[in-house]
């Protein structure tokens, strides 16, 4: 599925670290031309596995601790399993490991994760890789009654499955994220559960290429 | 085993909030008379497991997020099974959820811990409650000589490990810790991985204590 980010210009492994702060979204503008992508993202990738494959676990952590939300021991154990051939292989890994999990453990994910135009956002407490997702949404800029809707939707949503809704904010947007909540909130929790792990997984995807630039177009 | 530490005081559940700056140790001077402590431990502690118990899963990885450090996927896997009766069974939810993970998540916990006395103490980057650990042991004075012994000590573990030494600071002093360090580097990967989970648990209950006001003499 095409993605509307940037993610070939990234220079997140030059730094090893986590974003601290919020940057702005990423933006198709500053795509190179297809050619010049091609070549570069190519050799970058390749690049970026081999130094991926270097890295002792503290780096590991630093730079991919948030790929799972605010679940850094997802990272720190996949670590074990390096090298990794490529990035769907380090992919696969994340989500071998989630689903190694007892069911309390995939909830617990779950419930690491922020509502979507929450509190944490309200308070300028979100990672900066959920506020570029929600704000590229366009969740950070609801009108009141769109909020309250929204404030409460989350809050039956919560008390019905034990954990957020959770979604690929950077796959939808703010007109659509209403009328999605409704519609997951009448599943049955079992069903609900395993949609709310594939969007934790598109999430990590998404961000795993951010940090590794491939190309969107593959996505 | 006692504790040097004061926890029954701490009014962590009335402000449901992990620590986002760092305090001053705890001190024995600060603990009620025998007699006082007594009654104020036993009604303190009945209420708070009715308080815990009845916290949503927001509210309770806000308090309970960094009993495992930087881990706070596991208090959000416990939550799942309240209602708990007690603080011994809390801990031994925390407990078994750690051993249900794959070697990767368990060395993955060990993995989001810091060094003693490491960089990230250096940069002032440790969570409030290793901060309090690692200073309650005299870690936070270590004179240059000292600390380029841990340092390179640390250095080694990492190496032959692929997990940073973890230690229930608490129970130990900087005196102790490089000796301690050289001896368990000299074991074998599978004994050392149990004995590093065994202080991560130590460290786990002594913070769940904090938290619940356990009356230190009987931790």
């Amino acid at each position: 599925m095409p993605s509307r980010y940037c993610t070939a210009r990234r220079p997140a492994l030059s730094k090893y670290k986590l974003a601290s702060t919020v940057g702005a979204p990423h933006s198709p503008a500053c795509l190179p031309a297809r050619e010049e992508k091609a070549t570069y993202c190519l050799s970058w990738r390749t690049m970026d596995m081999e130094k991926v494959n270097a890295m002792d676990f503290g780096e590991f952590v630093e730079v991919f601790g948030n790929v799972i939300e605010r679940c850094p021991l997802v990272a720190a154990a996949v670590w074990s399993q390096r090298p990794f051939s490529d990035r769907e292989d380090l992919e696969r890994h994340f989500f071998a490991f989630i689903d190694s999990l007892p069911q309390s453990g995939r909830e617990g994910i779950l419930r690491c994760h922020p509502d979507l135009a929450g509190r944490e956002l309200q308070r300028g407490a979100l990672t900066a890789e959920s506020q570029r997702e929600q704000s590229g949404a366009g969740l950070t800029r609801l009108g009141p009654e769109e909020r309250r809707r929204l404030l409460e939707l989350n809050a039956r949503y919560r008390a019905r499955f034990g954990f957020p809704f959770v979604l690929a904010a950077r796959l939808s947007h703010r007109e659509a994220v209403p009328a999605e909540l409704a519609r997951r909130l009448q599943r049955q929790p079992a069903q609900e559960l395993r949609t709310a792990l594939d969007e934790v997984k598109k999430i990590a995807g998404l961000r795993l290429a951010d940090l590794l630039g491939a190309d969107p177009a593959r996505l």
